[in-house]
């Protein structure tokens, strides 16, 4: 183990990143941009795809899969989409190399497409070109689609897992034949969203939706959840639009509904992504490393042998095996790590990076005593128990710590929550304190830009079942009903 | 329903178009050359994902995900794979488009790459540039990765899962000490993806050694498992590569010995893909549609309810929801499809066209003689049978089609493997019969490239633990020591 990471009180960003880097989550790659996620990250990410996925299946949804290339002429089909995202983007003009006859390689000009292909940032246009050959009538929807998938925007400065130029995520694309069952959609998958953040990531999220000039280009209304980091930035960590019929129109998508009239179908999409993986680690984690939740723990219990000699560790192991069997029966992942390479120490201080939520350390005195000493990695406090009951002290002590750090980042968010009545106080909140802070807005897209182009911050998200209250905008005087949420963000 | 398929013995290519079509796999898309995997497609290949998955990982390895793109230069950097895989493949040489001022979407040339990015068709390259960094000692080895990903190839020719341009596949690349553990992995590997096709697909494979004409470019050694389909053409269902150390000296890739030494890694290289898909629906397909092995089967047990009146439906649906409740407790996977707007026949069809192992009708006399009329898919045979035990005899008929499903492909293969000894004996079974052709062959790849040329037939494999016996090559007359087997091939 190299030396302790920076502390995030002396740089948050460098402790980020080389969180990010020593506990094996990722690393940058010799592609511009690109990351590479290590077996340990990818074990979490896995294990949030598979909580997701059961949801997607649950609430009705399939997966299927659908071309990484789009026609450059697909995204001039609708209007705002193409500003959006036909921007940045990878663009493959050519499908061939060839030797140049001096041993290098080089592109075979004579193999040039007659029409760009993009890499997909999203796949509401090819999507909706294939979606126009599967609906014909009101029994063909809806349509409940869910695609894993990696997609690709072209971005300057990239982060690891939060701003990536290629990065994975999951996007669903729903087909109805009504609007308002395209907007409960919308705000059901939003729902799902912000179960999957708070009872699995442990991190409370705000529902809202966003204003007009933050929405998804094509969306009629994109609805969020954000989370609030321990610098005091916002992250947005999933978004669920009601897209209207602009990709119907736009690919000239048409059912017969029961009346027998042709009509446009309605349409969501919703997405999340390996940025989940930075909301993650930012939440909870601490100067000693990541803290997890243990429901998306790769590794819930770690056990380490402290021993002198052979004999010693076999009979260590015998009753480690005792418990191993134990926690399997009870579906509790767990390590034994008994390598002979490493001090207890180093191990320790391993899983800490590691964020594992619970360790127990096996000594020579706990064979004597039938005892174990037990560490929570939320708290960094320890104890030494009796190996009587062990597991149900474990299964209910990651429990305790699921909830423990829920609260933590709850508490945390309430603390960070600021209402200001001025932009003067707007101005020093941001500056001081940050966080979420709470004003009243004129509701106007110039205010919103003013406010972004003087401060940085933006207006997170329009919270749902918002308090309606009379007051005026910080900015303008102008009336306003509710207050919204501004912050700095990711 | 549209009308039935074509016929396998009229036109088999024909009949697995249409079959791949109508059964809802898969469709080609508006992209040239990519496929969109259908959801009950991709519920297929789901279902292989997960089995495989989890093979991988109680072999010990874990899954980590790379940059879909390789710079240009990586592929120079081993002389073989350039060749091999740096010809056709789209080439990505812009990152930005823009608007040309007359409403045209164009590629902004000032956005030009200093070095083009090819979209990975095998990942060797781009691991083993990063794997670099994680390879100091022998500590550190030995790397068992996966990765679950999509790549490309640029093909000219393509068909629904068996040549695509874009296909989902998974590829694992291992890091070695030793040639011998390199060579072990390998060789693990292979035994998995036979003990798939075999256990799980209920597909034969036979498993052998790829000569040099026809090993991954790169390998010291490319292990193979092939199939055969019902028209007598082979396909190459899984590789595994041993790689030796080309790729460390590629990279300069070294560890540190236990003595101290510097030396190269040795690796390995193994993948399956979508092709599987292709593999599954024409080892046991019939004209009627999908026959589909229980294992991987999405639904196991259909339900169809034949009824007049409401009265008659509610009374058949409660007797069906004591069923289905039995079935969920046996993690046997089912559909009710109490549709009204589909008639019996046109429901029956459908499934049989789906694969769905096991159908029950469930009609008025059922109720009162409580009774349920069972078909299985794989025979087409049916029975009414009494309801008691029901359950049991539907997870003993689900094993019993496993089963017969994989003895009918294994009886196929045992009759179409034809053992020849002259030339002209080789051409008029490959002409009249088709399928796998033992014969001797004198180990040069110039006579195996002759018999390509004259017959389109390659050496599928030289089979592992092959018979030995002395004769001579069918083509040359001189000596060989055992018989390898030809095929023409997907």
């Amino acid at each position: 183990m190299s030396k302790g990471l920076t502390s995030r009180s002396d740089d948050y960003s460098q402790w980020y990143n080389e969180l990010v880097t020593k506990a094996d989550l990722a690393e940058h790659s010799s592609v511009r941009g690109c990351m590479v996620i290590k077996p340990y990250g990818y074990s979490i990410w896995e294990k949030m795809q598979a909580v997701l996925d059961q949801k997607f299946k649950d609430t009705g949804h399939s997966n299927a899969y659908f071309p990484l290339f789009i026609p450059k002429s697909f995204f001039s089909k609708e209007a705002s989409h193409v500003d959006g995202f036909a921007t940045e983007c990878a663009v493959v003009t050519h499908y061939r190399l060839k030797n140049d006859g001096n041993g290098n390689i080089i592109v075979d000009e004579e193999a040039k497409l007659e029409e760009e292909l993009i890499v997909r940032p999203t796949s509401e246009t090819i999507i909706w070109n294939t979606y126009k050959g599967w609906i014909q009538s009101y029994r063909d929807l809806p349509i409940l689609v869910n695609q894993w998938a990696n997609v690709v925007r072209w971005e300057m400065r990239t982060r690891l897992f939060l701003r990536t130029t290629e990065f994975l995520w999951q996007e669903g694309h729903t087909a109805h034949a009504t609007s308002e069952e395209a907007q409960a959609e919308a705000s059901q998958m939003l729902d799902v969203y912000a179960d999957f953040a708070e009872n699995w990531m442990a991190m409370p999220v705000l529902k809202g939706h966003k204003t007009a000039n933050e929405r998804f280009a094509g969306a009629l209304d994109t609805l969020c959840i954000e989370a609030l980091m321990q610098d005091g930035k916002a992250l947005q960590a999933g978004t669920s639009h009601f897209l209207g019929q602009n990709f119907a129109k736009a690919f000239d998508v048409k059912f017969a509904s029961k009346e027998g009239k042709l009509e446009h179908v309605w349409a969501t999409s919703w997405g999340v992504s390996t940025r989940l993986m930075g909301a993650l680690i930012m939440a909870h984690s601490d100067d000693q490393g990541l803290v997890l939740p243990p429901k998306l723990a790769p590794i819930q219990v770690v056990i380490v042998p402290i021993y002198k000699g052979d004999e010693e560790l076999n009979e260590i192991s015998e009753q480690v095996l005792i418990i191993t069997n134990e926690l399997k029966k009870k579906g509790i992942s767990f390590k034994y790590d008994n390598r002979d390479t490493q001090r207890p120490g180093f191990k320790f201080a391993e899983y800490e990076l590691k964020g594992v939520p619970i360790r127990l350390a096996f000594g020579g005195r706990d064979l004597e005593n039938n005892t174990i000493e037990i560490a929570r990695r939320d708290t960094r406090t320890k104890e030494t128990i009796s190996r009587e009951g062990l597991v149900d002290v474990i299964e209910k002590l990651l429990e305790e710590i699921q909830e423990n750090i829920y609260k933590k980042a709850f508490d945390y968010r309430a603390e960070m929550t600021t209402e200001v009545n001025s932009y003067n106080e707007f101005k020093k909140v941001l500056e001081e304190k940050g966080g979420f802070i709470a004003a009243h807005w004129d509701g106007t897209p110039e205010t919103e830009s003013k406010i972004k182009e003087e401060t940085k911050a933006t207006i997170r998200c329009i919270p749902l079942k918002n308090k309606q209250e009379e007051g005026i905008c910080i900015v303008t005087g102008k009336p306003s009903k509710e207050r919204v949420i501004f912050a700095l963000a990711y």
